[in-house]
């Protein structure tokens, strides 16, 4: 049980016509919500509804708490305000310790004495569990994999050996960190011989990791996360590549062994890398684009298509193979036209 | 063993040309089909095996059955009718009850008495298995998970907390369901606040789930996975969406927050779907096509080019970067020409 | 503990101006490379560091050791010779015979005496686990699969019922092999049923199938990964798939159904194959192409289109749209210009 005064605390808030000792039961979204609840505007979208909501309270921004009918929260940025209100009611991930009976650690692992290895998970010779981690069920952590203070993965994740994954790591079901890159050399009789993959992966502190994500191992150095980075799910990252602090990539994004993305930057879902390239700070690619060579300037940048019905698209895509033809065309005629009005 | 009889009641067909009492002991292609084996007839290019086939009967559509030289089982839907006919050759999945002893379960999980868990697996506190569930082995049900009657995980799945799974879902290997949303509120530092994501999902009856794909839990409402709605591999769906019945999703599709999809739609293999938008029931969307803004009508949509030799493509690409150069180049010619041509 | 010499002979190459007997205790790039360390030269970019790396030798061709101011070892095929010399570097996955006592294998299995079952992991009846076969912890072996002599699974693999895996094939963490393929019927009440799929996964020899990859069971007949294919992570093979020998595909490739890829073929990240088709041996597909019609002569091809800054894209597509109208205006204006002109 929480009240409106306690969440002003927690979400650096200022409480503007609601009474600091209303209890508040849960959050709901602006149409919807009942008394007794907390809700909040983060898109203009939804400002009509201040007038009718039941809410308890509404977080919002300055801008918007003139004249507001409905009681708030006034927030400088009502979206990080949401974020730490609403933590107060996520279910309590109840703190255990120790190792669950049917979870295998080996005796040449250290865990920490406050740390939990949660049902039939594996824990390797060598590897180093610290204060407060928690290990899902079904999880594989391989030998001399290192997890920092407060890191937990949610169920059936695998780091690899010798993985390095920082303080505050919070990695979702599915995901596999440490894989072996994909590094071939191609022999005299165009058959593959596999490249040993020798380096390993660092993982900043406070990095998301989502569902079914990979992150390969490094072929002879690192592949490095740096901290704050976001990953959402279905997101490949191949050998060597460094992802900078505080950067978000949407669900889907394939990135390319050895490039190298900036600090801040935003990729859009499916988005494609290609390896050994750089993209600097504070770059943000839409999605479904494909970035083929290197991004020295901050910016905004696209090469997706969007649909058209069926019948317009093939005309556009049939008209596309002929665009060379288009352009000689043009190029003959202006010769043409520019010679008959030639002085 | 199963008669001729006996397929053509199960998929509802006629015989023509063929002897109810003949045994059938499996299923092949046309031109593969040994005697005693069943097969079809569902694409006109395999029509000329007819003549040839060594199948003890063909099932195919009343068209194709007229002048058919061999023995047949007539069908209005013959793709129905095989899949039909096929389920009775199918490897019996063994009807297993209770809890494998490798398996952990909770002791304040309820399983009902006809369940099956498998080994390895770990059923959480609160957990709701119904009647047959079958539930294969290295799987993990979450806190307060519920699981519909004649549900089955094959091996290697994960139900997150609190995710209600429908009645005779198929769930395949490596799938999460219920991981969290990618919810983040960036700070003034440039820094991610995680958005706790409070919402479930909820999963209808008769849902089929495909290998390593992914399904997040809502924000605050819920992510839902519509009564019949078919989900290949690798795919992802992100917090909130919404997928309308009988929807069929082929691989590797993408689908960002907030997006609704229509029923009985079709999305092709690759397909990405940017958040917050609508699409209409009965839209199908063509492979690697990225929809970027809500479809109100039924029909076939695309915005895929499929591929050249590279130097056909690398000419196509260039000039399509001068387009908007084109455009001007051909303005500027017809202000001259139509001023020539002026009466 | 290795010396240049024992490197030079399972590298095949030649020691050009080193001692052999000089220890070596690791390996690292030419410019970070430490005495002691093994260095090598594949990409002409790094020849500058020649003159300075302090690396005990230097894998490189013979026309790069001509006049080579640092200590080589010089190879016919560099990378090669790379991927041989790295191998003596690996850390070594210990040798483990028998069944962790954590594993779950049944009575109606057969596994080697020389196989080892990690912790977690469940062998289910009919299973067949030849020689020297190393299974990680935490993976699910179906009934009746077949793990050929030397094969290894890393980590949380999971090999469906049937599914036939060759010799020294290497599966990385959540890979899937033998799901149900995507095989519907729609009836005529607009709903899904399920085709059963009947066939199986036979996976050739020196196959490497990455992190989070998933190929499905055929339909019928099988699915097909002939020897020496190499998988990156996130791929999606569907029913019925045929990969050529020693074809290379990169991270999340998605290949429909019934499509056959031939030998000696590369596959950029990405890239989408449309079903049914046939591609040609030693065919290249460059990252995020579509293939949608078959390919039947070697070469490379692309359907890729790389990002611009936002506003020139936005430029380009909207001017695309338009592009059957520009087709009109120069055609229309083209008949002008002729007419004006004609003697």
């Amino acid at each position: 049980m929480t009240t409106l005064g306690e969440i002003a605390v927690v979400a650096d808030a200022r409480l503007q016509g609601c009474d600091p000792a209303t209890v508040i039961t849960g959050v709901a979204p602006l149409p919807s919500a009942e008394s007794g609840q907390l809700s909040f505007l983060t898109h203009p979208r939804y400002r009509p509804f201040l007038a009718t909501t039941r809410a308890a309270a509404v977080i919002l921004a300055p801008v918007d708490a003139v004249d507001c009918p409905a009681p708030a929260l006034v927030a400088a940025n009502p979206q990080v305000a949401y974020a730490q209100a609403a933590g107060l009611f996520e279910p309590v991930v109840e703190v255990r310790c120790g190792i669950h009976p049917t979870a295998w650690v080996s005796p040449a692992a250290q865990v920490a004495a406050d740390a939990w290895i949660g049902p039939q998970s594996t824990v390797e010779a060598g590897a180093f569990i610290e204060s407060g981690v928690i290990i899902g069920p079904n999880c594989v952590i391989g030998e001399q994999a290192r997890l920092g203070a407060g890191t937990r993965l949610v169920a059936q994740v695998t780091i690899c050996h010798r993985a390095q994954i920082g303080q505050r790591v919070l990695v979702h079901p599915g995901a596999v960190i440490g894989s072996d890159g994909f590094g071939l050399a191609l022999d005299h009789d165009g058959r593959w011989v596999k490249i040993p993959q020798l380096g390993s992966v660092r993982i900043g502190d406070d990095v998301e990791i989502g569902a079914n994500t990979s992150i390969d191992r490094g072929a002879l150095e690192d592949t490095v996360i740096e901290d704050g980075v976001k990953l959402d799910n279905q997101i490949q990252v191949a050998h060597n590549v460094r992802i900078g602090a505080h950067s978000a990539l949407a669900g889907c994004v394939g990135i390319a062994g050895s490039a190298r993305i900036g600090r801040h930057c935003m990729l859009g879902g499916g988005v494609g890398i290609s390896g050994h390239l750089d993209i600097a700070d504070r770059v943000h690619i839409t999605g479904m684009s494909l970035v083929a060579h290197s991004i020295t300037q901050p910016g905004a940048y696209s090469s997706g298509l969007t649909v058209e019905p069926n019948r317009v698209w093939n005309k556009i895509s049939a008209r596309l193979r002929r665009l060379d033809e288009l352009f000689r065309r043009l190029t003959a005629l202006e010769k043409i036209v520019h010679r008959n009005t030639a002085p």
